[in-house]
């Protein structure tokens, strides 16, 4: 009995987006209507490597299907300068919750990219006006083109705005999507000001401010992934309808976790988790709602919904590599 | 860059005991010094499929080498009947701490077992009377094989009695070793009263009584591993010099978890945990002990340190499948 190996080009072709973001916002309802289960993110820190690792075990059921599997991801920001790795090297076990059985052992970075572009993309379906047609992007890294890749499944964007202070990383953007969007570099407050903004920097200090966006542009703020990092000025966040993912992961290390910490923000100001708002709990945008923020953390519920497309359209199609790691035949 | 994939039959061939052995015997007193981070086990319960699945990370620094990974392991009951799978599937994935890069996936199933036995031979070298040469085995299923494998390193074992109300599995493991040792089925004080015993059952309502066994006979305790389980009557633990791996494991799930909570078992009578007998601040066996207990829940120390020596016995013959999951040298 074999489980797949999928390796980061199955899991790029076979992430489909509209299929994780459909996948992704089942996830975030489930979620909602407490059909999950998400145990905390496991930590094991290792300052003398200035790294760490995150175990992010987790189980969905949506109704129509369920899925279970975990993610062992870290973070070391000296793997590029120093061994000329990537900073964060995500693995994904994917596992039939009926009987443990491991479907797929896939990438866990590229389908991280495509979950966090995901859930961006659920979130900004709720919360942009209906009729954006215009998105700016603060920093030109990796993520930034999921972003793009993922909010133009949910709105007709035709427009696009990269920030960023690497004019190289500019340039490549442009490159890519010159073809299919109107893109070009701009300043910060030249790509908040679009119908829909992504913002994807490690920054501490916050770049964006009240006056660097549109009345009624909504914001994926994707950057922040710990205690410290802020990517929007306080003012803008206490102006905005705040929506978060995960309580918890969001007040200790997503973008609001800053000012709530100062007692700038508190929970009065938080408008709802998203999945509030796929179950019709929370309302999204209404006629009078200006700016809106999404405060993205990741959950690990992103991580199996994605996993569940990949595995099944990667096994449709017949790809991804066939191996008996179990040996269950050889059992007795 | 390649992650090399091992299965379960790679994994039993590089498991040599005598390496896995002193590596968990280095991992337990690495546990004691306090170089080890171990979160305690994340569980997913999933009562609607009577199974359960258990995240395992660790890191370890026994001060000649460091290692890092995650064991992703279930319990299903129902496997063998309704699946035609093992109650017990692990996928285990060896990381470099330095890094992350996965340095190897491997099967998880064999190596829990192989690092349980090597448990089991840590604790007898111990705590069994130096010239032990017969072992006893209440129950013969699995993992009374590896409980064979692994103490004959540590003691000249020659003469072996199984005990199991299954006549076909004792006639299994006699016919597996019957060229190797002097092995035999028996009762279970027969077995108990050999100078070593390990119990390898998952019963509810203890077995093996004090006059089931000898006057010196150390004892390991493999069997439970939930609340509830237990193999040793009362009496027989409060009489032995009780050695543990984990207090938290071990009054949770272990053999002494029932005694414990029945305030039957305190601290008081816990002698010590295995990792302080390796760094020499307990003391095993003396000339004046009688019975001693090893409780054995399990660590993911110890599989991370079985899975380095599989890792690199494997990596050294240029064995196993490499696999560029990571697809190192495609990303920017």
């Amino acid at each position: 009995m074999n489980t797949l190996l999928l390796d980061s080009d199955d899991v790029d072709e076979h992430a489909v987006l509209a299929a994780v973001i459909d996948a992704v916002e089942e996830a975030f309802g489930a979620f909602e209507r407490g059909d999950t289960q998400m145990p905390a993110k496991s930590y094991i820190d290792l300052p003398q490597y200035n790294g760490d690792f995150r175990s992010m075990p987790a189980y969905l059921d949506t109704g129509d299907w369920d899925a279970a599997g975990l993610k062992w991801v870290n973070v070391h920001p000296d793997n590029p300068a120093d061994h000329d790795l990537p900073t964060v090297l995500g693995t994904m076990i994917y596992s039939d919750p009926e009987t443990a059985f491991p479907l797929a052992i896939m990438d866990g970075t590229t389908l991280t990219m495509k979950r966090t572009g995901a859930a961006a993309a659920v979130a900004t379906d709720y919360l942009a006006v209906e009729d954006a047609t215009s998105l700016g992007l603060v920093g030109a890294g990796v993520q930034s083109y999921t972003q793009l890749e993922a909010i133009s499944e949910v709105r007709p964007i035709e427009e696009v705005v990269v920030s960023d202070p690497d004019d190289e990383r500019v340039e490549r953007f442009v490159e890519t999507y010159e073809d299919r969007f109107d893109v070009r570099g701009g300043s910060i407050s030249e790509a908040g000001h679009c119908d829909v903004l992504s913002t994807v920097t490690p920054v501490e200090d916050p770049i964006v401010g009240p006056d660097d966006v549109g009345d009624h542009t909504h914001i994926n703020a994707i950057g922040a992934d710990a205690e410290g990092k802020h990517e929007l000025e306080d003012a803008l966040l206490e102006a905005a309808r705040i929506v978060i993912d995960d309580h918890e992961q969001c007040t200790h290390s997503g973008e609001i976790n800053v000012p709530y910490h100062e007692g700038v923000l508190t929970d009065a100001d938080i408008h709802g988790e998203i999945g509030e708002l796929v179950v019709g709990s929370k309302a999204g945008r209404t006629a009078e709602t200006g700016n809106t923020v999404f405060d993205s953390t990741g959950l690990a519920i992103q991580d199996v919904a994605a996993a569940r497309v990949v595995y099944e359209r990667a096994s449709a199609d017949g790809d991804g590599h066939p191996f008996d790691i179990v040996g269950v035949d050889d059992s007795a």
